[in-house]
Formats: C-alpha cells, structure tokens, sequence
C-alpha cells in the first residue's frame, strides 16, 4: 500500500497500528522541552518531504516553521540524503583533535561566504552552544565580562544563552545570567522610545544603547549579541541604519559585535547571513538549524581574524567531543552545493516579492485583526491585534492558556486544513522550507487567510 | 588500489594528495577545542573500521582512546552505518514537539535497562547540556540552587558544566561557576584524608562531604553530581560502599543524586552503566557518547520517576532545537540491539579479566616508573611517578609543554608502533573501543609495554 505525497511521489503508508506505540512510549518515556509534561499530546510524525510532513493517518501538512526554523531545505532533500549516506560510508566521526576533509571544507566555505574580515570557524552541535562558545571568546579576548543583548530575544537554552535570552524563558533560569544586561532593540510598531518613523527609532535606539553602554561601563562589557532579524520573538527587522549604529558603538568601546544567526542564517532571509543584507560586518557569526537543515545536529561560530588570532597563543578554554563533527559537515558542505545549484537565495527572494508581500499587505484590507506584517525572504511575522488604534495585541505578552485561546482556535484551523503553523503570542510567523514551491505557498497562504476569520471575529469583526 | 585495514577487509586507500588540502584548510580555518591555536598540528584521518583508524599514508593506529572515549561500538561498525542508512531513508529529523518512533523506542530502552525507579528521558545533543539539564531539573525540582561536584572531574565545556568541572578547563570559566561548591572526592593512592585502606579512605570521605554539606547549608544545596568512575582526571573508581554513602547523605539531606555517566557509561566499565556495578540509585543519569559511539551527536538524562513528576504540572524551562533527533535515537536502539546480541558487556568483562588486569598487574614488577594501575571493564589508568616511595607524580598536575616532555616521548613512542594512546597528565588511559578483538587489544598493550621503558628511562631506572 502506497501513500501518493504532495511532491506526486508514490510512498509506503505508514502502519497505523505503529501509532499507538509511538505515542505510548512517548507519553510514558519522553520528557518534552519546554512543557509542564502532564497535558502533552504530541502529533506522531510518520514521513516528511520537501515542504511537508504526514502523520499516521496519511494527513499531510505543510510546513509553515520548518520544524523550529531549522530545515531549510525541507524534509528529506534528496541530496542531502544522499550526502548522508555517502558520508556514512566513509567516516561517521572522528575527534576534534583530528583533521578531517569535511570539516576542513566546510570551515573554507563559511569563511569564503562572509568574507573578510572572517579566518575560522569553531564547530558546535546546535545553536545554544555556539552562543555560549562566542561569549567565551568576546570574554576571553577582551577580558571584559558583561554582554549585552535585547529584551524580545531568544539566544538557546543553555546556561549562558538562556541569560541572554529576553523572553519568559529566562525567567526560570536567572542564575545564568551572569553579567548579562538586557537592553531594549528597536521594534518601529511597538516602539520603546515613543519614536514615529523608522528612522526616529534608529536614532532613538542607538542613543539608548549607548546610555546603556556608557552607565554600564563601557570597559566591563565584552560583547554585544543581537540576532540580526530577531526570530521566534517578532520577526523585528531592524530599520535602516541601526546595525550599522551599533558596529560604530562597538568600534568607539571596543565591545565585540555577536550576530546571531542561528535562526536568520543560510537563506531564510533571502541572504546567507541576514547581516549580509544590512552592510555591517560583525566580530562573531553563531549559526546552527539551515547550515544542514539539522539533520545532524550542527552550529558553530565564524571568528574574525583578529580574534581568531588573538588565540594562537593563549589557550582557547572550551571545548567538546562533538566539535567538527564528519557526519554533521559533509551535510552543511552538501547545502552549500545545493544552495548554488538550485539558486535558492534568488528563490526565496522571488517568492519574498512577488507573492507573499502582496499577499500580506492585501490582507491588511480584509483582516481586520491583523495590525501589521513584516519581514524579509521567507522569513515573515504576522501581528495580530484586538484594536488597530490602540495596538493591544490579541493575546498578551506570555498568556496563560486560556487567554491564548483565539491564537490556539487560529492554530487548530490551519491544522485541520493542513498547514502546520508557527505561532508565538500573537503572530503567527511564515517560515516554510526555502524549496517550497510557488503552488504550495499559496495553497498554505490561503489555509492562513480563510483562518484569520477566526481572529477576525475573536474581535467581534 | 586498495589497502588491507586490521579486519584484514580491503578498502579503498585514500588519496594522498587530498592530504595537503585538509591539512591546509584545517589550519588555515578550523578553531580546535582546549588549544591555542598556533602550534597545532592534527593528524587529517582518513578512515576507520573497528578499533583503528588510519593516516593518508595509509599507516594504521589502534584506537586506545576512543576517540575521546566515545566510539564504544568502534569506527564505522556495519550495524550502526546500516542503521544510519535505514533512518536516513525514513526520516532524518523532526522537531522536540512531535512524537517519533525511534525517540519513543530509545526512551523506552533507556528507562528499562536502568529499571525502577526511573520513568523518562530528556534528550540532548551531548553531555555537556545534558549535566546542564539535569542541573536544571534539580535546582527547579528542589527550589535550592548549590551544586556540590568533586575536585578531579570533568562534566563538560558549557555554562554550567564548565563550572562544576574540577580540573583546570575550569579555571579560565569561573564566572560560570555559579552556585558551584568543589569537595574533595575519594583516591586511595593519593588520599586527600590520609587514610591508609579503602576502608577508611570511603569512611573519611564521607565525613568530609557531610562536613561541606553541614557548612554550605543543606537545604542550599540542589544537587551532588558525580562522575561514577572519575574518567579522564584518573579512572578513580570509588571505594566499596562510597556510593552508597553518598546516597545515604542526599536522602538524608533532600539533595539530588545526579550520575554522570557520559564516559563511563553503555558498556565501558562491563555493565550499561557504571553505577550498576555499584549498587546504588541515583535520581538523574546523565549519558551522551556511548549511547549511539556519537555517531550522531546524542546525550541525555534518565529522570526518576519523582522529579519527571514533579514537572507533570509545572513547565520544564529548558529545550533545544535538535532533542531527541531520530536519526541520533536510531543509531542508539541499535546500539542497543548490538549491545544484546554479540553480549558487549560479557566480552569487556572477560577482557578486563583475564588480558588487561593481569597484564599490568604485571607491569608492577616490570616499570618502575609505575605507580600503581586501577581500572574496571575496558576503562584502566597506569599511574606513573617519579619515585614510588613518594608517589611523586612523573609530570605535575597541569604541566607544561616542558614538564610534560616524558609523557610526550612515550605517547609519540606509542604513536609510532600504531597505537594512538589516551594520555593526561601523568597517567595513560587503556579505553579502546569495545569491540577490540583479543589480539588487537595484545598487540596494543604490547606496544606500551615497550613505550614505558621511555618512561622507565625517563626516571633514571
Ligand atoms: C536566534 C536563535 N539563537 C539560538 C537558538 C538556539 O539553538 P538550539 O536550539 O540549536 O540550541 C535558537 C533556536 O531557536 C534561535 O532561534
Ligand atoms: C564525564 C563527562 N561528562 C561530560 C562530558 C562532556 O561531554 P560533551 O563533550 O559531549 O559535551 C564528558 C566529555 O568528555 C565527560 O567525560
């Protein structure tokens, strides 16, 4: 018995009886990242491919967070499958100390597509890591402590990132946060600075940072971590002039500048790194998810040559089994091939433009609820509001469950027509596999639109 | 052209020319681990199958290291590349919210060979953020915040990892070390107590731990993390009723019982994990390597069924993009399958037996420069001193490059009559891959026999 995918491809259905297995041992065995455990009710996932994934019924979905932002080019890409099984064939690990052909090209090709000022790559197994392994650096190299980064953040779970983090994930975890202080970004909807154009924001926002810098003391301060397009907390764009504001701080008080682009890195943005679209240059590059679609986990931070050097001959204190891992590189080295051949920037640049920009600002005619769209490649936020004029967002900053309940109808209404979509708050962001196809788009934009009734009338519209 | 590797199977001989390349790039931009960076000079590895790994020149090494201790199945063992191929052909990833087969399985497995009373597992991408997670759950679980680990360990290179690490990857990383507490751990040859038998070395150090606790304020106090064998600061196995011991003290106390069982577990002591040669519960286990030889990046905590509970009704705040990947989980239910059916912890009990102990009980008579040899299942440490009156170590704990000249000469000895040793400090670990063959592992010790007469030497013997 055969189950006919959205790509038209004939494939085995998955055994229905496996079900129930999957979903006992996970309810009695499996704790869940950021849950209380009790009420968990996980979909079982039976395939996946390209911009979709199915469960044991053979209902599929499309794929509107890409598994936490993370498969960039969707669910089993054939070439990286075939990477993989190559790879395995050859040399599934072997231990940082070594030299290995796939990490070495991999390191050549992250540093050949930032360019300069960039020299080397330190490899990592996700994104927290890279986090935590940057801030070393910043700390080490300038023998400062404190690092900055924004409130409306999230930087991973892990002991000094889940400090930098600026969202309720925090909060349960202070004592991470040594010597972090958090400032506020700019955000032109929900300005902080009572700022009225994009322009006023940047100004108003570098002259906050720079209180902050000069009242923290500005030789205290290591680093400054901003995600270039802040993800999973808003899809905020930072407008004209701002990046480029806070390299000329860094430059001016000899802070290091981390761009993390954990989340806005390899495509998403329509660039390989979102900064390479901002002309600013920083000190430090994290990313992890789209440098292999995490298939095998993978993150890393690209090193300037300055700090790099300033490492060879003082000890660099960090480090981990996994680091460079051969199984993990031949696959970000596969991407890299991929990206180049199937033109993937200009792809998710073309669909950016042509079709979900117009599509989302059409919107804003027939949705009453919506109060504003945003974003870049496919990478896009949608705010959805009680009232235009006032702005109050249709659910609060970290509700409860039951003040989430008008986003959680939304949610369930694109589920039941089967796109799987990524909501925080209330937003729902659009962040598909890059390889989507046009057709899929907007076949998954129409699930969206017919849902946003559901908002709509949860305002009495 | 092919060369014939140690399983006497012939393989492909890699190119020698693509030497250069690795070499070049691996120097010019991969940052390595716990390095400055100047002077590094990693052996590009070519290829692996079983306990060896080989160069571009085809020169062959048996592994005595692991790898980092990490690969107990062995490089490229068949039914974890056939496994890597099957779940790659199903499904590489998907994210921590889903439910997966694999995922479901692994947790299963995990929870049954531990037995009561554990009930699930939080996945993680390696050990360092698996200590960070069980850390987490403990503060969470007991509303306290210390953490008590010993001096001579090692729980990896993260936040808090890093912190309650005892060897000097720490010392550069205080500021990580929130809330940590260093006491001092039980090693006969070099009591911290001054006791003269096992006895009474577990006795006092009992008393000293009771003593920081009592001092530090017990309901203070989250969490004791142990590393079950200590594995890289000395293969320091714990005296008879140790363990035991410190259970007694956390129940008494309200203070949790984390294992760390990332080196010393899956196999490497004969048993799944260490602390079941032991007969003591603790309430999180911490694993990473073993689980699939890391193959995939993989680790996690095995969670008692009290604190999984604890989190039924309250949210876990902690999470990372790539927890409880399939293609990880895949790797370590064949672990598990292959663990079963070639009866991998008889084989590393029988080695351990009738090769390892007899052999370098041996040595005792033979090198001098021996101080004394310890170890359990394929997990063994030859002490080497000065003067065995004195117990003066043969390089200082923490050496420099010019200390540690003798130690250099007999692992570049080692290195070229083809084994690759693990050595630290003034110790050489025995911890090949579990699927040694008998020969191999005799050939490997006869190459060290040979080696410690530089050592021997080295100490005017
Ligand atoms: C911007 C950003 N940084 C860091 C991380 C953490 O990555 P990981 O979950 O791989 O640790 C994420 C994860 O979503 C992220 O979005
Ligand atoms: C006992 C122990 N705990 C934790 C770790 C850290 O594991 P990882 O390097 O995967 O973060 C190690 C690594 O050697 C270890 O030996």
């Amino acid at each position: 018995m055969t189950y006919v995918n959205l790509a038209g491809e004939a494939t085995p259905l998955p055994d229905p009886d496996a079900e129930a297995v999957v979903r006992a041992n996970d309810r009695a065995h499996v704790f869940h990242s950021w849950s209380a455990q009790g009420a968990l009710a996980p979909l079982p996932v039976a395939g996946g491919l390209g911009a979709s994934f199915w469960d044991y019924s053979g209902k599929s979905y499309l794929d509107f967070g890409s598994q936490l932002v993370n498969l960039n080019l969707g669910h089993q890409h054939p070439d990286l499958i075939a990477s993989l099984h190559r790879q395995a064939d050859r040399l599934a690990t072997i231990q940082p100390a070594m030299a290995n052909d796939v990490r070495s090209e991999l390191a050549r090709l992250l540093v050949e597509v930032v360019g300069e000022p960039f020299a080397k790559v330190f490899f990592t197994n996700a994104g927290a890591d890279a986090n935590e392994y940057a801030v070393r650096m910043a700390r080490h190299s300038t023998g400062r402590n404190k690092v900055l980064s924004t409130y409306r953040s999230y930087h991973g779970g892990m002991g000094t990132p889940i400090g930098l983090t600026g969202d309720p994930r925090r909060w349960a975890n202070e004592a991470a946060a040594n010597g972090v202080v958090h400032f506020f970004g700019p955000y032109p909807y929900r300005s902080p600075f009572h700022s009225d154009s994009p322009e006023q924001e940047t100004a108003r926002a570098l002259e906050h940072l720079e209180s902050v810098i000069v009242l923290e003391g500005a030789n205290t301060i290591a680093a400054i971590i901003l995600e270039t397009i802040v993800g999973t907390n808003g899809i905020l764009v930072p407008p004209p002039g701002y990046l480029a504001g806070v390299r000329e701080l860094c430059d001016k008080y000899g802070i290091v500048y981390i761009a993390d682009e954990v989340m806005a890195g390899f495509g998403r943005t329509g660039e390989w790194f979102a900064f390479q679209g901002f002309d600013v240059q920083p000190d430090l590059v994290t990313f992890a998810k789209g440098v292999n679609s995490g298939y095998v986990p993978l993150g890393g931070v690209i090193i300037s040559a300055k700090i790099a050097e300033f490492f060879n001959d003082k000890v660099f204190y960090g480090g981990l089994t996994y680091s460079g891992h051969p199984l993990a590189c031949a696959l970000g080295v596969t991407t890299f091939e991929v990206f180049r051949r199937d033109h993937i920037l200009e792809h998710v640049r073309d669909l950016s433009e042509r079709v979900i920009a117009p599509r989302l600002d059409g919107w804003l005619e027939t949705h009453p609820s919506i109060g504003e769209v945003r974003g870049r490649g496919l990478f896009w936020a949608i705010e959805l509001v009680k009232d235009r004029d006032t702005r109050e967002p249709l659910v609060p900053f970290n509700p409860t469950a039951a003040q989430n309940a008008p986003m959680a109808a939304f949610a369930a209404a694109c589920k039941a027509d089967g796109v799987w979509p990524f909501t925080h708050y209330n937003r729902t962001h659009i962040a598909p596999p890059l390889v989507i196809a046009e057709d899929e788009l907007n076949r998954g934009l129409d699930v969206i639109d017919e849902a946003l009734t559901i908002t709509d009338q949860a305002i009495g519209a």
